[in-house]
């Protein structure tokens, strides 16, 4: 849940949805309760994530105009996830699943006021999982066609939505959770393409801030819908800002959590990239869509340099994938804060090896010191 | 919220919402975290009741056939009686409306099943309201325009909306609370009008049921939808079946809790009866609905003599009230069995003087022995 309050979770591009800001704390709490070991929290966690995803691959794009996917359908991923480590029967499975469904919510609304709505959607969504689980261990009943009833989620809250994708190839490999993308950059997901292409460009010219003419990003439409804000007026809001985010990553060589601060906001060089980075929507990379996350970048000097890169796939995609030293870094930086670098270390190794030891609170690795 | 699970809770007819399942148990909740006067309880009441019961009309019907109002509207009375009983600025109850705005569910899926899923939905709005103004309290955040924005819970959840039903009169008496019904029978409200008529044409002429030839009910569609079953297989299904509370009407003379239970749906006479009812759906009746819930029932001896009536407000509606004796008699037989009826008779007395002592936990008569 962190994760998603500093922008930093994972994200499933046909599902739009952020899975683990959901599925994660229920299955760790659930885990914690029932004393489950690494493999079992991690198989969970694999059930969680392919619930999730498909029921919101069924329902996106339609559901995603009203609602916020990971508040909506991570509350099934977080009602599977436990079920699964609580031993439910089928039966009980499918009750869980059903309270789930009557319980999902989160509407989009709070966007217009930029509220604090987001952080509250998976926390409940992974409390209300959890919820309907164990009523359900405890013979607590539930609508047994929630997703496809003629008063349930589907009909509810999709004008279009597509039933067979739920199932199509459901319990075998590849699952779901590998076509899962990871952030490196702590932004919206829709300013990472052009931010690692101008990292690129960067690193590879030693382009000089002070000799900038223009930075022209082209993508498609739903990036410049969220991100075409000049004026960032929060930290928080600078990360749904594309100009900012670039021209941060041109002055800083990083996007990360510890870049995102009040300093780079008042910053007068970043301020003054932010004002030359030109947004166009590009009606090649649109078609493309949300199968890939397109865009391009064209960075002129004040001497009629040009230096020009284009990706369809942002670091973290599964087609583009972050390495595993790039996700420990990514790791270290975010957990040296709370734990210390030393205990940081021997977290991830306890992660690393998670088939192997417990997964208790008393034992566990995970408490803040 | 055991008023719900027990088909004894209070109804708002044109809104559809059992109000007091969600609005009660939130500010009870929150009384006794303040330590609330028992005017100041009341006063969280009236406001809960108010929001919850005017939002419910805004939506209703056309929200109302996914949705189920007391767990949706309900959400946002429950917000705003913890949020008034926490003493929240203006603003604070703008956020916290838009939380509880954002959290509210309850799909009506389970209905196919039976399932337990209405029990849960108004424990959780409730647990959400109260969530969604203690967040607020705290300056948590939420969205201004929760029901009347561009991505908000009117346009999400209802194809049509009244927004203007919202604000019409609000804050001058008549209050919305003063709207309510009451229920007498511990049955489905649809189920009321005609099993009024019966206990007062059994009453009124001594009819013996082994004489009983016919029983016809007229009444609107909507109640036969929900209620025309010849064969309930459970307690819980003889609630929401006609034909056996009018049975049991006349049998008992009662449909109280006690008499709800699986000897009477064993019971010879009382099945030979439920067979003779014959259901009809009267087009002048539907023409009332819902303003009213109006039936007609006729009852026919062996000997051919004939016993009619006709209501158009069950017991219990603000124009046909159920007076102050019917309703401590109702609260003595359901508080008796937990309480004991001295207990019952001292809890009765200290509510109905509520202005004055303090509801706390600690010196509460509430507390069962």
């Amino acid at each position: 849940m962190a994760s998603h309050i500093v922008e930093l979770d994972d994200v499933h591009r046909a599902a739009i949805i952020h899975a683990g800001a959901a599925v994660m704390p229920a299955a760790l709490a659930v885990a914690e309760m029932t004393g489950a070991s690494g493999r079992q929290l991690l198989e969970a966690i694999v059930v969680g994530y392919e619930v999730a995803i498909r029921v919101g691959e069924a329902v996106t794009p339609s559901h995603y105009y009203f609602w916020h996917t990971t508040g909506t359908c991570g509350t099934f991923g977080a009602a599977a996830a436990a079920g699964k480590l609580l031993g439910l029967t089928r039966e009980q499975l499918v009750w869980a699943l059903g309270n789930a469904g009557t319980q999902a919510a989160g509407l989009w609304e709070f966007l217009a006021d930029g509220a604090m709505s987001k952080h509250l959607h998976p926390g409940k969504a992974a409390q209300n999982g959890v919820l309907a689980a164990l009523l359900a261990k405890e013979d607590f009943t539930g609508a047994t066609r929630i997703l496809e009833g003629d008063r349930g989620f589907c009909r509810a809250t999709a004008p279009q939505f597509d039933l067979a994708v739920i199932t199509a190839g459901l319990g075998r490999p590849p699952y779901k959770v590998e076509e899962n993308s990871f952030k490196i950059h702590a932004s919206c997901r829709h300013t990472h393409p052009a931010v690692d292409i101008t990292l690129d460009l960067a690193a590879r010219n030693a382009i000089k801030t002070a000799e900038v003419a223009a930075i022209t990003v082209r993508t498609y439409g739903t990036a410049l819908n969220i991100t075409a804000n000049y004026r960032p007026d929060s930290v928080y809001a600078a990360k749904f800002s594309l100009p900012f985010c670039v021209a941060l990553a041109l002055k800083r060589g990083r996007c990360g959590l510890a870049d995102f601060t009040p300093e780079a906001l008042a910053d007068a060089e970043i301020q003054a990239l932010t004002a030359r980075v030109k947004l166009e929507r590009d009606s090649e990379l649109e078609a493309l869509h949300p199968a890939r996350w397109p865009a391009a970048v064209e960075i002129t000097t004040v001497q009629g340099k040009t230096y020009k890169g284009r990706t369809d796939f942002p670091k973290g995609d599964p087609e583009n994938p972050a390495t595993d030293e790039e996700l420990l870094d990514k790791f270290y930086n975010l957990a040296s804060g709370p734990w210390g670098e030393q205990r940081a270390r021997t977290l991830a190794k306890a992660v690393l090896n998670l088939e192997r030891p417990l997964v208790n609170h008393k034992t566990s690795p995970c408490q803040p010191q």
